[in-house]
């Protein structure tokens, strides 16, 4: 591929995306769109955009000045904790390919272009491969600058890691002291209750309880199995309230009795973060649903090899035109040729990876998570262990290899088997970039799916009720992975080909202000995790850091440069203790709270006299079947603010491929 | 080897075993051996024997006839749960491995030996390979029988280490409740006291602890560096006592604020079984720490395989020949050559492994753990990891693959690979069963380093005073990788080479009444880590019968036994959700104690009206500058009682291999 061919694949993805923001910000003015492009704000009660003029129908920036404004206290209070820690993810990965970008434009890429003593042609019809290490030839004096940006990447990742999670902590901690008093924090979720004959379960926990925590325990409730035939068919299961948030962290953290698969306690989720459905699974059941969704990941992965490597047979030109004849004449056009190899390869695989989510969903709900939140954090690791798998690994090893498994074949020259095929396939990711990242950021504006089905709703059933498409809660568990993979590919390409930063650059600065927008006008925040998916970001940071450090010793043992491998196993063996330090130091917050603050909230609710107050709202905030929610009550006349919660549930189990189990 | 020279060696074993067994039961007979023989009645002060008669210079049988007769309860009474776990580890491999060899040798070993159709000659001079499945032919319909033999191992194993696990968990229950108020219960270790100017830690922690567990927070006590002056250079550590065993609980359990660093709580050993020269190691600093000692023991790990490739190049007699060519007139001798072949290589191994224990306890003191039973109990672990690697592994690949390291690049093949090796290595395993394993049993029982050490000081010091040898005690860290070293080379071998089964019956039978007679009459007992060895055999188990499956699937691939094949995987499947389960189920109990238990004790104490008696016994219990410890005083005249609890902690330093760490 040369230089210029990859300019025309970026030439087609601006002119992709311009068009389809113009049209974005044509189609967000129409009145009928309101649902798709302002689903929150419709949920949120504000005014209905109705003016009809001709500038409706004109494209204008305006929507991109909004969300460059949009300040983190604005998506705090309307996205929630995880909405600002999503956002930030994109600000760090944009901070640190900046640093990334300069350093490999005005260090590396020089010295990777006059790597070898040879006549340079008009630079446009260069092939990438000279913008690339693979130019550099073997026992180059030069090879310390690429060590050296190595040097300035890590450390410039670990800083803004390490104060990105210190903030984000911080952030954390501001939002459990600030918010309003949490029934969460009042409440346990206690599984495996044992069954004795003739007491019934409500029972068995009221003695437990007043028996072992007799001067903190308030009040409980069991959790029933959703059904035709409502509280007859009670589980092994209940929420259990105590008169003090420290009280209820004690017994959530605490082993109760000498068999531990009974008096199984939890911290409670908030209320609307619970999974009904999932509490009644007996608690016996829940490991060996764990090592069989475990299982069933590891093969759908295997599985999912087949069309990947389909898409990389069409990169090889000969191929295709052997299988297809026909393709012959077409082919031929230098431009059309470009096109295949560039760009058509990529677009077939995201088709394919579009089945990934819904799938890693399902599996995530069968799991047995008892939250949401839980669930889309389980989801979004299973995807981006996915991706980084599918996309990065199967390509690097499929790109010379023919069988795949040979590949477990080399471990110990790992290194130097990815320094040969990692710098081989770059040109692919730099075009992966270009075609899945900008595309993927533009259908996630324009959201062509709901418009789609709104369109289908409103013109071909001639439905008029366009509540049907109630606002759905942000992907999280789609959008993190596809970021931390372009950042694994980025830390991954940076020193090996430069030129992959650029395109990242504009990717993460369109993300910036594209998911800032979806978050405050599309998506509605029903369930928080706390800012629980930083953590995942820092771990895929270092880990891609860490893989990074291995390539490129492999690369400098290959060109012969010692010193350059001298110097980057103590940086290697630094980003691990790195790693483990902020693993020791932050990730404890993010799975409990500290007595401290516990304790300190009790006490200033308990001087403000608030607590009788909070005992009341305990009971009705964990109430299984609403109104509403009853299977009964579904189509009965409600409210439209009931309407619209019952419209979010729907979506939320659409959305997140999750068919209700079935027990 | 044929089983000619396979009865040789076994021959000389149970010679050399029968003279040191005999030589035992007259020294212990000997008034002057009393230390060595009785350490632990000596210091429980039972009277000495001092009858000087004929009798003393006969052998005789009676100490065996002793041990058999020891109970249970005996056992629990004189060296703790932990002697009481380990004795039970010895009969269970005695149970597993008497239906192993029952099964294997009506069932596999017919098949094995009638496997070719060939001429079998005299059976005393057939080759051992003959009774190996290395005999089978291929494609035989008989695999089937090596298939149920697995079957009914497996199931003997898991069933025996259930009930097992579920004895030893009561046995732990049981010794909690039943014991006497223990101090550990109420108290709780802090450390990561942040330091204020102006306030001295002391303060800091009572301000804490008085405001954040006013209502049961009871006193503290802070931990000095040990040193001349005494109680200026105070640590950032304490120890906090609470009113209530159940507070201590939570307040180990839970996290204080919200920096993880600062006030880790950590339930406290039990007075006796203080690492005090760790308490003051800075936390921040622990997690180094532990990342050095891991790579250390990995480093060690590697640089052992050096002795070990030169063992391996001694059971090549030709070999041996040519580097040492005055040996060729001896060795040309049947008998010398079998001896070699078959004797020496073990010995030389064993010697070298005499390092490893010291060596690895050395990395379990830097690693910083606050427990005695903590450092033994790691050190276990390292040394196990370390035989089994050292011993079987390393044995295995180097048995035909001359450089180490390319055992790493294959791993899809692993199965197979094992398949072709540990059956040809299966001779040398099962001498190492002869030699190392009756001889380690013969010298445990024999004492040979403290009985050299005070003949030395009798006869040569002519020093008097014996009491500088005080008792020992046991060194888990030692005997424990030894035995379960043994039961991974029994399942291993068993079915593969079933010739080692009643080798294996006769070492832990011999081991049987060895360590009852040693625990009972040598050692004391210190400190007692609640069982918690019994989780490290459980797990090696598993792991033993997994890879014994791994490598079976391998053989029966080997063999074309594609029926025998599939129905492996379903039992390794199992085995896996086996062991899941008794994790689960099991291992919560020996990390943590249940609230209801320690609530229950709580109560029990509090109406017998005995809490403040033990309030007033907490203070003196954790003191850690008796006046028998400190510096000073060591040479100062003290009681025959403190001058032996001095002679033990200088005995335990010693035996432990680990110098106190100076810092």
């Amino acid at each position: 591929m040369k230089l210029v061919a990859l300019f025309t694949a970026a030439g087609i993805n601006i002119a992709v995306c311009a068009v389809l923001l113009s049209l974005y910000s044509i189609l967000r003015k129409q009145p009928g769109n309101v649902n798709v492009y302002f689903g929150r704000r419709l949920a949120s009660k504000r005014s209905r955009r109705t003016n009809l003029c001709l500038e409706r129908f004109v494209p204008s920036p305006s929507w991109i000045l909004k969300a460059w404004h949009t300040t983190e206290d604005e998506l705090l209070s309307v996205g929630g904790l995880d909405a600002v820690v999503f956002v930030r993810i994109v600000v760090f990965s944009l901070r640190v390919f900046s640093v990334a970008a300069i350093v490999c434009t005005f260090l590396v890429l020089p010295v990777n272009y006059y790597g070898q003593d040879r006549k340079h042609v008009d630079i446009s019809f260069e092939p990438l491969e000279v913008f690339s290490i693979e130019n550099v030839k073997e026992g180059s004096r030069w090879l310390w600058t690429h060590c050296l940006a190595l040097y300035i990447i890590t450390i410039a990742a670990c800083t803004l890691s390490y104060f990105e999670f210190k903030a984000i902590t911080n952030l954390r901690l501001v939002h459990i002291i600030g918010s309003p008093p949490n029934p969460s924090h009042f409440a346990i979720l206690v599984r495996g209750i044992p069954w004795a004959p003739e007491v019934s379960y409500h029972e068995t926990v009221r003695n437990f309880f007043t028996n072992y925590h007799e001067s903190t325990y308030l009040s409980h409730q069991m959790i029933y199995k959703a059904g035709t035939v409502q509280k007859l068919k009670e589980c092994a299961a209940a929420f259990v309230f105590f008169k003090t948030r420290f009280a209820a962290l004690v017994a959530s953290r605490i082993l109760q009795t000498s068999n531990p698969m009974m008096w199984v306690t939890d911290q409670a989720p908030e209320p609307h973060d619970i999974c009904w459905s999932n509490l009644c699974i007996p608690y016996r059941q829940l490991w060996i649903r764990k090592i069989a969704i475990l299982v069933a990941s590891i093969v759908f992965m295997i599985v999912f090899l087949l069309p990947v490597t389909f898409v990389q047979g069409l990169t090889q030109l000969d191929h295709l035109q052997e299988s297809l004849p026909f393709l012959k004449g077409i082919l031929k056009k230098e431009y059309m040729s470009q096109i295949v190899t560039g760009y058509l390869p990529s677009v077939i695989l995201i088709l394919f990876l579009y089945t990934v989510p819904p799938t890693m969903m399902l599996f995530a709900a069968i799991e047995g998570s008892i939250s949401r939140s839980g669930r889309k954090k389980s989801a979004c690791y299973k995807v981006l262990f996915f991706l980084i798998w599918n996309v990065f690994f199967v390509n690097v090893f499929t790109g010379s290899v023919i069988s795949q498994l040979s590949v477990f074949n080399r471990i110990t020259n790992l290194p130097a088997q990815l320094a040969k095929e990692v710098p081989a396939q770059a040109t692919f990711f730099i075009t992966y970039v270009l075609s899945s990242g900008w595309a993927s950021l533009a259908t996630e504006l324009i959201q062509i799916f709901p418009l789609i089905w709104i369109s289908f709703q409103r013109y071909i059933l001639r439905c008029k009720d366009d509540s049907l498409t109630g606002p759905q809660s942000f992907p999280y568990h789609t959008e993190i992975p596809r970021i931390l993979l372009f950042v694994f590919l980025g830390f991954t390409c940076s020193i090996l080909a430069p030129l992959i930063t650029p395109f990242l650059l504009v990717y993460f600065f369109l993300g910036y202000l594209v998911y800032k927008n979806q978050l405050v006008n599309v998506y509605v925040t029903k369930y928080d995790s706390g800012g629980g998916f930083w953590p995942i970001a820092h771990s895929t940071t270092v880990f891609a850091l860490i893989f990074t450090q291995i390539v490129a010793l492999g690369v400098f043992g290959m060109k012969r440069a010692t010193v350059a491998s001298g110097f980057t196993i103590p940086l290697l063996i630094l980003t691990i203790l790195f790693h483990e330090y902020c693993r020791q130091r932050f990730l404890p917050i993010f799975k409990n709270n500290s007595a401290q603050i516990l304790i300190d909230l009790d006490r200033r609710d308990e001087r403000a006299g608030k607590m009788e107050e909070i005992y009341d709202q305990l009971h009705t905030a964990y109430c299984q079947f609403t109104p509403s929610t009853t299977p009964e009550s579904d189509l009965s006349p409600s409210t439209h603010g009931q309407d619209l919660e019952e419209s979010n549930r729907g979506s939320e189990i659409l959305e997140e491929g999750k068919p209700q189990p079935k027990r």
